[in-house]
């Protein structure tokens, strides 16, 4: 096996004929170092799966992630906690994989997101220290819902400590983002609280839409960690991953509460990414139907109109925390220039981009292929704003 | 890309074409979990290093670990000392990986040992808890370095705790069995004792010969173990990975106070291994140089004489501790027929024979492709014998 260096391309591809499964493959491996894969398990299961057939990655997920429930029961049942948790944060992901190429009305979508649900909460007692599902109060008696997970250990002199809430990506959910970043922050000794805004995950699911104007959710994310007897209210810091680079810099924008912000790869105008950047792409393709779905739109209804709001044209500027702001070069996703806009428009003095050179880890979109790595570049940074010794 | 099924293959190769240089990949994928690799990292460093290519291998891991405990360094100086841990744990496997294929006469091949214990010595004091590098006694005044992995929390009921040693293989070092084994270990709350034995690693850099009879290494390990105030001398076990499969075997036989004995790999006869399964071989050449060194042969001298009694003829069927004994169906390097011998020859009645089938998941040697599995299973069983709830 070589590995390709077609021309034109500028970071690995696992299939280097369809940019977008490669980089679900990517987001897969990516969860290994934090327990959420295992290489061997994968790749093997991937055998038989061309780049394209849906219907042979489900299987190839769905069936490793189902007996590893299984798998994780009988470990319980022989009393090793350990082992059992292994297993099911490992189905957690796999059964989201499972589901992420199934169409919306097949059966097998919603069976896939219950059954990620259900493993990842059936792991929680079993994690040290134990996270919780949460539901956060938001508008008119909707709940939005999530994971707290809390330090691991106090890291600082406070006595209360620093926290963080994180915000996935168009297509992204709140357990991988224990994977991705949770795991880390809550080893920091920050308490983290990860959860499915409006449009999102299990919130689209209860039907609660998505908005340009993510301060709010964001208020409500404040809000209810402010509450929290062990976090201090003064260091709550907001992360956005993907679509969540837009959204956490709109909330810290517009929800000077935040005492750091982090754009965990960046969109600038997301109109111009789907609709130009992404045009005749699968990633496009799979994004747009998305979108009409998160904002509810009748078939005939225009969703370029519907997503004009979603840019940061005069709200970039407003960002008076200490913003991180990190993007790769190999970006396939949202281009590198969305990051080069965004960070062009900051004007809070206390600003970092980090960039990921092209062939480099972390050089994809939202450095899924080196998540670790990117967890250690955001806790370092964070850290250090929230003044805690991790 | 697709993963190659040519004939006669029964496991995923990264090579089809190098079946010893594919293992090497596995070996290193399979760290992941316990943070010591990233696959992003790895694979972007193999992008220009074709299967046999010795200098491209090293300069690729080569340059990653120097640049990583370079990172480290300045994550210490900034105050991020869990991201310099991450780097320094990565750091000490890319290092090995970097000698590997080296000739022992090479300066870079000792540069390549000093700096992998040294990324590794100064993770150290970045773990919680801590582990400390160990000497222990052996004969002559000659000392065995290894590890020391303290129980990360105390998962039974008695004042003291359950402990483990663990022996690796013919070109493993104690340094790699924390990720391979130890982390899991500590983390279900049994103290764990890696060390470079007689004619491994260190121990060999120190001149002290190889041997047979592993016995008496083995109680040296046993004796440092039960004079700790922490450990129960009455829960000791003993582990080996590979040649090590040999090597728990042997000492369990003839070291009756080891409380439970697991085989990961097993080996009955050594000279057929690697005189007649192994003969013309990759694998056969770098382990037959190896040996001539570990047993500081002549050249002259017979290296099939020399390794005539390492075989568990008469011994296995010695061994009166509970024994869990792992063997992959696609081992490479010891073939299955290896285990069969072994198991046939138990005769205690507490055995287990755990066998990861053709294109399963530690299907490989030693399940160095799924090394957290592998540490599952081992943990599950070794809890249960030990009385720990882990």
């Amino acid at each position: 096996m070589t590995i390709a260096t077609a021309t034109g391309l500028d970071h690995f591809e696992f299939w280097p004929e369809n940019s977008f499964w490669s980089f679900q493959f990517l987001r897969m491996m990516g969860k290994i170092p934090a327990g959420g894969g295992d290489f061997s398990e994968m790749i093997l299961a991937l055998r038989g799966v061309a780049p394209g057939d849906g219907e042979a990655w489900y299987g190839a997920f769905a069936g490793l992630a189902h007996r590893l429930d299984q798998e994780a029961q009988r470990s319980l049942e022989r009393g090793n906690p350990l082992s059992a948790r292994d297993k099911l944060y490992r189905a957690t992901n796999y059964h989201q994989a499972a589901g992420f190429f199934l169409a919306d009305a097949d059966p097998r979508h919603s069976a896939c997101i219950e059954a990620r649900r259900a493993s990842f909460r059936s792991a929680a007692p079993l994690t040290e220290p134990a996270y919780t599902a949460v539901e956060i109060p938001y508008e008119d008696g909707a709940r939005l819902p999530g994971y707290l997970f809390p330090a691991a250990s106090v890291r600082d002199s406070g006595a209360r400590q620093p926290a963080a809430v994180i915000f996935g990506g168009t297509d992204a959910v709140a357990e991988e983002m224990y994977f991705f970043l949770g795991k880390a922050l809550a080893e920091r000794g920050v308490h983290t609280l990860a959860i499915d805004g409006p449009g999102q995950g299990e919130a689209l699911r209860r039907g609660i839409a998505g908005r340009y104007d993510w301060e709010v959710p964001a208020a409500a994310a404040y809000d209810f960690l402010a509450r929290l007897e062990s976090v201090d209210p003064r260091r709550i810091a907001v992360v956005g991953q993907s679509l969540g680079g837009y959204l956490s810099a709109r909330a810290a924008a517009f929800e000077p509460r935040f005492a750091a912000c982090v754009i965990w790869g960046a969109i600038y105008d997301l109109p111009h990414v789907l609709g130009v950047e992404l045009a005749g792409t699968p990633a496009g393709e799979h994004f747009t139907t998305l979108w009409r779905k998160i904002l509810r739109m009748e078939p005939e209804a225009d969703l370029m109109a519907a997503l004009a709001p979603y840019n940061l044209h005069g709200v970039a500027e407003k960002i008076a925390c200490p913003t991180l702001l990190m993007h790769g070069e190999s970006d396939r996703i949202t281009p590198f220039a969305e990051a080069e806009k965004t960070f062009a428009d900051l004007t809070v003095e206390d600003r970092t981009f980090l960039r990921y050179p092209a062939w480099t880890s972390g050089c994809t979109h939202c450095q899924v292929d080196a998540a670790l790595i990117a967890a250690d570049d955001i806790c370092d940074w964070l850290c250090d704003r929230l003044a805690v010794a991790g």
